[in-house]
């Protein structure tokens, strides 16, 4: 059990780690010729992600080629709708599309609260990613914000505003609670299922946190966060990751989490002082690996020295863009695990 | 030329109002069953951008419906890269489109500087508009900024991460400039000729802001806004809108601009500090409007209160979406009109 590189896990916990941990977000995907072919076996991307053994071959396709610190299990955060009741589709470069969604309270009754034996095709790939890992370096798990899961629920698809689901926000707040309490339970099962099944680490993703002011982001999307930080309590480090939530910084440091994630727009040092009592994740832009060598070493050296030597995990602001060449995305990675943080003793492991 | 209301300008050069005006971003739009009419008339939507009639009866519609402070002449931001040589469609429900894109050197020789008179019906649109207005109101026009034009022009359409125009930003930065120059010349000619057209007051709307870093934000975004807001000089107000560009308030208070407009993700106490020197705009959710009256005069009061008696102009956090009732527009627009604040004296014009 004990792992041989938790460089991530001492990170989260704020303890002094040796050199900055990295991983990247969406490292399991198309930027890799190796995932492109482990896809290419399967019809589409809901058939993929709900085979357990390809799953976990991509999951830990990036430890071997990339040289991470960490594996994330393969999976989309979309399970849990489905699980739910509200099966999905995912439509070539268009992106997520439900046929059915929420409109009505009848409709949020009918919604099942997902159990961790709903979701056992993550259940078996995270325990096959487990195993094939043999311990080298964590498996984080993860799940959707239940504002996130929330937005598509009600929208249906991806949206740059995602009006819809505010307006249901504005005019149904009472079901709208009903809604994501519903969600939130569901998401607690899960990721205590996924504690079960081997993942060390946890990391929740509020994607579409930036289309909420402030107000409703506090009342309908961090007070759920919450709930499911609380349920977790700790027992495995969690990272909360809300992008674009800028202005939710200092409320989430008072979650019960010990990261936060970071996009590239907000700023080091001004996020070190409004969440001092947390490691940070981040904030790379994605568009940075487009760089020349250079410029990435430059860029990704600024980064890591404004961060200083503990609590923070390199990774992007974003999940890496399809489009990105390979062996940029490992240049970005030995940069960062080759940089030695001046006045730092290197501690050989 | 004495206009008979001048709140706006007033309240833009920080003078005292008797009370808060307002008017609304795509205040002349689909909202309007009168705009809808007026639209079925042309073919297509860039048809009816170039007829001035047109464009100037959608032009006033506003202010006779809504009772809005100001009018905003009928436009698109994308006319800027057709008259530099780069056309484009707009796509139902889709966007705009634009079959040539900038990739190389030679792409960006060959555009032109737009001259005022390259925009003739534009123009043409602002004097029947300032001739229809009667001096009722103040006119307001408009460009894109420098940083969101290049965007369209190298991505070659709406994109939710604009991460080619972002790439050709950290693969072509000298090119980037020469074209950002380009764009910042077309557009100080094109406002300058707005202004001897007859417009009052002009906004610059940097949409695509928040996708860049603080850096690069500040590098090749802010330095171009900064170098029109230069040659305006203060002849007419000017307003500076980046939507979600947070982290750029405190720079921008050091433009040679007299209002910043904000979005609904950004807090007003907060905004007032970084910006103490500026009239600010905005910042309501669109999607309130979608809340019963009692809901929206809420929270139009508390927006009015804390921006306070004075350098404010009131209007959203973004333009109006397409599917709001104009019932619920109008409320908005006569709760701030009957807005009084505690302890200012109700001054009859």
């Amino acid at each position: 059990m004990d792992l041989k590189n938790d460089l991530i896990l001492r990170a989260a916990k704020g303890e002094t780690t040796e050199r900055t941990p990295v991983w990247l977000m969406r490292q399991a995907g198309r930027i890799l010729p190796e995932y492109r072919a482990v896809r290419a076996k399967t019809k589409n991307f809901i058939e993929f992600v709900k085979n357990p053994e390809l799953a976990a071959e991509v999951t830990i396709q990036p430890v071997d080629i990339l040289g991470v610190d960490a594996a994330i299990i393969f999976s989309d955060i979309l399970v849990i709708p489905e699980a739910m009741g509200l099966p999905y589709q995912m439509i070539e470069a268009k992106g997520p599309w439900f046929e059915k969604t929420i409109q009505t309270k009848a409709d949020i009754e009918q919604l099942l609260v997902a159990q961790s034996g709903d979701l056992q095709y993550v259940m078996d790939a995270l325990r096959l990613a487990k195993q094939g890992l043999h311990n080298r370096v964590p498996l984080i798990g993860f799940c959707g914000a239940p504002w996130t899961i929330f937005a598509y629920m009600i929208e249906g698809s991806g949206s740059k505003t995602f009006s819809k689901a505010k307006k249901f926000l504005y005019t149904h707040p009472e079901l709208s609670h009903l809604l994501l309490e519903k969600i939130t339970q569901s998401s607690i099962n899960y990721l205590k299922g996924q504690i079960e099944a081997g993942a060390d680490m946890l990391q929740i993703f509020d994607s579409w946190a930036g289309v909420l002011s402030p107000q409703q982001y506090s009342e309908f999307a961090l007070k759920y966060i919450s709930k499911i930080c609380d349920a977790i309590d700790f027992r495995v480090p969690v990272t909360v990751f809300a992008k674009d939530a800028f202005f939710a910084r200092k409320e989430m440091s008072t979650l019960k989490c010990n990261t936060i994630g970071l996009d590239w727009t907000m700023n080091i040092e001004e996020s070190r002082a409004l969440c001092s009592n947390k490691t940070l994740q981040g904030n790379a832009d994605p568009c940075l690996l487009y760089a020349d060598a250079a410029t990435i070493k430059t860029e990704t050296h600024k980064m890591l020295k404004a961060f200083g030597p503990s609590k923070y995990i390199a990774n992007l602001g974003h999940g890496l863009y399809p489009d990105t060449e390979k062996d940029k995305v490992k240049l970005f990675v030995d940069i960062i695990k080759e940089y030695q943080h001046a006045g730092a003793t290197k501690i050989l492991t």
